[in-house]
């Protein structure tokens, strides 16, 4: 699924998200580490990488439901930290779970780019008719 | 307690993180909403929500248990996102809930400068002697 | 808000959960600990908290819903245990966070006779149209 | 391997737990549901599939590392509901994800006896040496 003509997202760009996979099945997406993703111990920040199994989520399930007129908006965001990130990309590979009226439920692994597991994220979003809104 | 020799956090300083109070009970900060926070729909991303989350609780543990000579690293960052922000400041309020020899836990109420609530983020802390990290 | 008139719940029954507040702010709940309720180790297993939680915030949902012709379901239950708890009862009391037109949301905290902090639970209760079920 | 030898758990006699396979990869484990399981409305409890999940992936945690000298503890049990179960079996299915010197994480899904996924839930198993407790 072509992801170019989506809007802008400015936190995206402020953070360095790139979708490289977008489909109502599966979605990926990576941030290239730089120092200004880290925390004060020089590993990158749990923030960056909730923030990109989200953004990745909400594009995956914004581009499957905006044709039926509908919008999403994230409703939770699960996070498990497992083994820190200090350099390379973050990459995130998004798995759909469950596609109801009211909400999608989506897997994420966090991955470094040895492909070592470093966090899980189950994220939720919520779909609702955009005039609902 | 004083916050202004604490290791610096570069990826707080890129998102704005501003730390208004720090202590082992509660905790607070803020970011000022500009454009570069929003999603596609104009909102405050819910990356942000998590990531101030997870600073405010982050430090706070930190410095409570430096002088131990142990070190902090989030665990799990589970955030229920409720109402949308679109200006102003995303407000934290961080109170400890649990203080044991290997997590602390924190409850923290996001919310706008209306003082609406507009997500809730529950997070553990995993603390570690610094040689065995 | 009497809780005489409500349906009956076969599983609170098996597992001895009394409601002893019912309210759309507040609810409280609690179970007296038996053998039964025990895990390997002689603790109470960590599902009779989680039953627990959810019996108390789908109840009082439920009590506060129900003269709009809507019906409610649990979508999610998120527990983090902090202490065993071994005998007496345990103890739920329920705040309710957040009522939307979709989901309410509630903080549970689970505690021993000594009053000690023993589990956090935050459950998401799907509120829909009875009809559309 | 065998499950025989392990202690026995009362709440899973109680609630008709059947461990059906345990390893450190995979584990499984079934309840065969009743009346006695289900809540006001006539579907399976939630607290069951928590409660199942849990057990499932305490026994699987302890059996493994029992023999170096550690025990286990449920440390956080996260479920989202996506379809309810009247019938059948509540089917578990635990995937290990993580087998830290600390935790183990687990993620757990619940199924009927179609095979359709009612159920996600992310289990935190805390390990800890069997004096330290």
């Amino acid at each position: 699924m072509p992801v170019e003509d989506s809007p802008e997202s400015p936190f995206d760009a402020h953070i360095g998200t790139e979708w490289t996979e977008i489909g109502p099945e599966t979605a990926r997406g990576r941030i290239a580490v730089g120092d200004h993703h880290k925390q004060p111990a020089g590993l990158v920040h749990g923030g960056v990488l909730t923030s990109l199994a989200e953004s990745v989520c909400s594009k995956a399930t914004y581009e499957a439901v905006r044709d039926e007129g509908m919008v999403s908006m994230g409703q939770s965001n699960q996070a498990t930290f497992l083994r820190p990130i200090t350099e390379g990309h973050v990459n995130a590979l998004a798995r759909n779970r469950h596609r109801g009226r009211t909400t999608w439920v989506w897997d994420v692994e966090l991955s470094d780019d040895e492909g070592r597991l470093c966090a899980l994220v189950r994220m939720t979003i919520a779909v609702r008719p955009r005039r609902a809104r």
